[in-house]
């Protein structure tokens, strides 16, 4: 089903951080045949990734190597995506696959679009915590068995589709499909959301003067998270604003309702919230049919006007 | 340094559960030779103890052994301290060393000293999440290398404080010694306070549809508490209900504050903040020095009225 990658022509890298520089690694290991070359202006990051011995170019701006690719990885910030399209991006050839690690699917299909590439443009966003950033925090079995969810325009071809999912296989992915608005939308929830609660609940213990040798190792796993800083958190942040701010405040709300439960010491409620949460979060895969008809998509932002515990307020 | 238990005389472990059971596991494989006696007036929870074959005697009241013990370990919920007090408690020999795993010390305590065994009772706190509840829950390891916080009343002569740590290292555990008061305190936001915020993240979570699988392997880190329930959950948040309101109001507040940036797309203040809380949570040990001239005390419950993020909005 998957057609191979076209062996002709080289993948190029634009941007040799951390994601960049891990897709690099992976594929030397796996398909140690072909030409890499890496897009990056920073020199100091080139510099890293060229010592590597891995790369066999590095391009600083992609205007001599991009004509020839049949892949494209764009590993770079979404805010160096206008000039990349503006600039050497424009020169790609019509057959080479363009894909990316941006994280968010939206934004990045809008600016493609406007620059006349949604027909041949895959957007990738990991499922990953990256453990830090830059060349150096790169490794080849980092995309390893990680869910990456993929979004297209519906003109890209099956045959672009297949040779997207075949590269991120190839370097240890597995590719799901995802409407862009719905993943960006579950990833403010899913991604944005667990790591801001777990800075909150440390920022709470830091001002509290709670060390952190005070908590359990079970505790501990709650701010893992905050130890991490995920590369481009900033705008991720920015360009998922509206969603990843209704999902803090209905964390916000439900912490208030417990709160409040247990000032009018009506702890058996607080019982029950926690059994309901402890079946959501035990099961492998639930999607809100047993909350009672009140199901709501995440799109929907009615998760923010209804706390999960305020039905045990009634 | 520490004294040796007392060959003569049966340990007496009252309440036969993951806790009880586990310490009976631990002292049977390290100390064989020695008897035990479990107390349960629970008929089923008497039964799994015997099947398992590591006690000699069930004795549901304790009327019949505890005259004997040299070792009472109350491994049964708060709620059942003030009946064994009353009861067969009552007539528990001078030379007695009695301990429990009840979880919050200064209510054990207080009930302790107006039944007249202040000056032999040393209370013990783990730093722990049971797996879950019941005997058939238990294990020898469950203690091993876990802290336990023993707190006692002054009158408490240094060979029976001795004794309890040589007893809790027998069995796995870590002893460390705390003042109750502020032992308690610091559960409610090292321990209550995770578990209720990874609780408030599931229950929003479910409550917006967002399916447990689209949570990265480190974000579903912040929902794995919600999956458990610690034993005694309900009379835990009772005891120490003021303290965990008090922390979980200033999670919810740093929530909010980080809500507020967001909306006025003050991402470089969030970031600011998340890079305060990633010094916390990577250091061995922070008790607050570091927080500028705001230190607080968890007792002074302060942490509520300025939570973390806080600074950033000025």
């Amino acid at each position: 089903m998957t057609r191979p990658l076209p062996p002709e022509g080289p993948v190029v890298i634009v941007g040799l951080g951390v994601l960049g520089g891990s897709v690099l690694r992976a594929l030397r290991s796996r398909d140690p045949g072909r030409l890499v070359v890496g897009v990056d202006p920073d020199p100091l990051a080139a510099a890293r990734a060229l010592e590597s011995g891995l790369l066999s170019t590095v391009d600083p701006s992609g205007d001599a190597t991009l004509g020839d690719a049949s892949v494209v990885v764009f590993a770079a910030p979404l805010s160096a995506l206008p000039q990349f399209l503006a600039g050497p991006g424009a020169a790609l050839p019509d057959h080479a696959l363009l894909t990316d690690l941006v994280g968010l699917n939206a934004p990045v299909l809008n600016q493609v679009a406007r620059a006349g590439f949604a027909n041949r443009w895959v957007s990738g966003a990991p499922a990953l915590v990256t453990p830090g950033t830059g060349f150096t925090m790169s490794n080849a079995a980092l995309l390893d068995g990680v869910e990456l969810r993929l979004s297209a325009a519906p003109e890209v071809p099956p045959a672009f589709r297949a040779q997207a999912e075949g590269f991120w296989r190839l370097v240890g992915a597995v590719p799901t499909w995802m409407d862009p608005r719905e993943h960006d939308t579950q990833a403010a929830w899913a991604a944005l959301l667990p790591q801001l609660v777990s800075n909150a609940l440390a920022g709470a213990l830091h001002a509290a003067a709670v060390p952190r040798t005070a908590l359990s190792p079970e505790a501990r796993r709650m701010v893992a998270l905050a130890e991490t800083r995920p590369e481009r958190w900033s705008e991720l942040l920015e360009a998922a604003a509206p969603a990843t701010g209704t999902a803090l405040t209905s964390v916000s709300r439900a912490l208030n309702v417990v709160a409040d439960l247990l000032a009018r010491r009506q702890v058996d409620r607080i019982v029950e919230f926690m059994d309901r949460t402890q079946g959501w979060a035990t099961e492998a895969n639930s999607r809100g049919e047993e909350s009672g008809g009140s199901q709501v998509t995440p799109g929907a932002g009615a998760a923010g006007t209804d706390p999960a515990p305020g039905s045990a307020e009634a």
